[in-house]
C-alpha cells in the first residue's frame, strides 16, 4: 500500500501534519468493534455502533489527524453503549501488571551500562501495552525484553542527551495506562540529572486506554513529578483543544517528551523541542517515519 | 475475539451455514480499499468506493454467508471504478508464476512416498496465492515448501481415500488463479487412479482473483478434465445462483472437492460428499473449523 508514491503529509496552511488516510477508515471500524465488545456483550448494540460509525465516516473530510477522527468514533461508542470509560477495568489491570514489572526493570536500568538509554528504550517498549484485553503477564514481559534488545530504528539519542543537558523544564506527554510505569522509570532517571523540573501530562477524560490523572497517581507518578491534565479527551495532544494552563507549559517547556502514536500524529509538525518516543503500530505511521511496524522510535522534531 | 462463546453457526431453517460476523464488516471495507487501489490510482474514486460500500453495509442483514455480501461489495467497486475485472493482469501473473513452479512440484509429487497426500497438500498450499499484488516468486515458493512440511490441522485423508476408491464422478470446485496449477497437479494424480471422471468448475464472471474458464485453459486444465462454469459470479459456490447444468453435476457427483474459504463459507452445511481443501485465512473461518489462521484443512462434510 505504500508503493503508490502518495503524499505522506498533508498541507494545512503552512504546516505539514499527519492526515488521515483511506487505510484508517477500516481501522477505525475495527477499533469501534473492539471497543464496543469491551463495553457490551450485546451484539445488537455492537452492530448499532458499527452502523453509526460508518454513518460518521461516510464523506467525513480526512484532512484532520487520525486522533481527531478517533474522538468522533469514541464519542459515538459512548453515546450508543452508554459507557464513557469501557476500558476502566482493563486500564486498572494494565497498571497493576506494569507495576509488577517495576522492580525487575528498575534494577535492570540501575545496572545498565547506559541507564538513560535503557530507560528510554523501556519507556518506548512500554508503549506495546495496548488497548484491548491485556495479554498474559509472561508474554508482555518477554515481548518487552525482546524489544529492548533491538536497536532504535530512529535514533536521536545524542540530540536527546544534548537537549537534556540544557533543559530546565521538561513536559512529558503520557500515553497509555500501564505504559506510564515505564515512563516513571525514565522520569526517575531524568530526575537523577539534577535540577530538571518535570511535568507529566495526561488526558482530561478517559479515551481508549489512555492514562488520566487517576492512573498516573495509581502508579505513583504524583510522588515524582507535577501532574496535569492537558484539558482534552483526544487520544493525542490536539493543541486546539488543550487547556490554557497546558498550552502555557507546552510553550514554556525547554524540552517535550511525547509518547506514543497519538501524540506523534497530532504533534509531528508542531514547533517546540519535542522528542517523540513510540512503538510503530501501523503501516501509515511507519511510512511517515520511514520505518516498519514494530520499530522503536526516538525522534527529535527539530531535524 | 473468539472467547465470547458466540454461536459459530447461524440457523437458517434446519440448516447451519456460515453467517457473516461483525468482524467481516471492517474486513469488507479493507478488501474494497485494496481492490479499488488495484482498479484505479485516483484517491477520490477510492474514497467514493469506500463511502458507497459503507452505505451498502449499514443495516445490511448479516444472515447471509460472507461471499454473498462480497458480491454486493464487488458490484459496487465495479460500478464506481468502471472496471469489471481489476485483477485481470494480476491473475495472469499468478497463473504464469504458478506454471513456473509446475515442473519442480510435479517432480516432488512423483517422487513422494505418498504422492496423493503430497498432491493434496500442495493443492491446499496453492490457496495462499491470494488476491492483491503477487509476492516475489521466491517468497511464494518458500512459503509453499514451508506449508507442505506441516501436518494437516484437519485431516480427513483416510476418508478422502476411501471415498475416492468408490467414486466415478468427481466435481472439483476451483478457487483462485495461480492456485489452479496446483489443482492440476492433484487432478493428474487423481486421474492416475483409473476410471474416475473429473469435472472442474470455475466462476462464471471475474470476481477478485477467482479463476474463470480462461484461467483454467491458460494453465492447461482443459487438457486434463472437462471444464464448466458454475454460472455465478460469487467468490464462492452459492448454489441458489448456479446454473442448472452445474446443480445437476453437483447432485450427481459421487464426490466433490471444494477449494478455498469462499467455497467452504458457502457450502459448509450442504449435503453431498464434499471435501473442503483450504488454507485458513481469517479468524472467523478458523473459529468455525476450530483451527488457527495459517492452518491447512482437508475436511469431509460428512462427519
Amino acid at each position: 500500500m505504500a508503493e503508490e508514491g502518495k503524499k505522506e503529509v498533508w498541507e494545512e496552511g503552512s504546516k505539514k501534519i499527519m492526515k488521515t488516510y483511506l487505510d484508517c477508515l477500516p481501522c477505525f471500524l475495527n477499533q469501534a468493534l473492539k471497543t464496543s465488545r469491551v463495553a457490551t456483550t450485546d451484539e445488537k448494540i455492537q452492530r448499532e455502533v458499527l452502523d453509526q460509525v460508518m454513518e460518521n465516516l461516510i464523506r467525513l473530510p480526512l484532512d484532520a489527524s487520525p486522533p481527531r477522527i478517533a474522538q468522533i468514533v469514541y464519542a459515538t461508542i459512548k453515546k450508543i453503549t452508554g459507557t464513557g470509560d469501557p476500558y476502566s477495568a482493563i486500564k486498572k489491570k494494565q497498571n497493576e501488571l506494569a507495576l509488577n514489572f517495576y522492580p525487575e526493570f528498575k534494577a535492570m536500568v540501575r545496572n545498565a551500562e547506559d541507564p538513560l538509554l535503557l530507560a528510554l528504550k523501556l519507556a518506548i517498549a512500554g508503549n506495546i501495552i495496548d488497548f484491548g484485553v491485556p495479554k498474559e503477564i509472561k508474554d508482555i514481559r518477554e515481548e518487552i525484553l525482546l524489544i529492548i534488545s533491538s536497536p532504535l530504528a530512529v535514533n536521536d539519542y545524542l540530540a536527546f542527551k544534548k537537549n537534556l543537558h540544557n533543559a530546565k523544564l521538561l513536559l512529558y506527554l503520557g500515553d497509555n495506562a500501564g505504559e506510564i510505569v515505564f515512563d516513571r522509570i525514565l522520569i526517575e532517571e531524568l530526575s537523577n540529572l539534577g535540577t530538571l523540573k518535570i511535568v507529566f501530562a495526561v488526558r482530561e477524560k478517559p479515551i481508549i486506554n489512555d492514562a488520566v490523572l487517576d492512573d498516573a497517581k495509581f502508579v505513583g507518578l504524583d510522588k515524582q513529578v507535577k501532574l496535569i491534565s492537558n484539558g482534552s479527551d483526544a487520544p493525542a495532544t490536539v493543541l486546539a483543544e488543550c487547556s490554557s494552563e497546558f498550552i502555557d507549559l507546552f510553550q514554556k517547556a525547554d524540552m517535550i517528551i511525547a509518547k506514543g502514536q497519538g501524540n506523534y500524529e497530532s504533534l509531528s509538525d508542531e514547533s517546540g523541542n519535542i522528542f517523540f518516543l513510540l512503538m510503530v503500530k501501523c503501516a501509515i505511521v511507519g511510512r511517515h517515519l520511514h520505518v516498519k511496524v514494530g520499530d522503536m522510535v526516538l525522534k527529535s522534531n527539530l531535524k
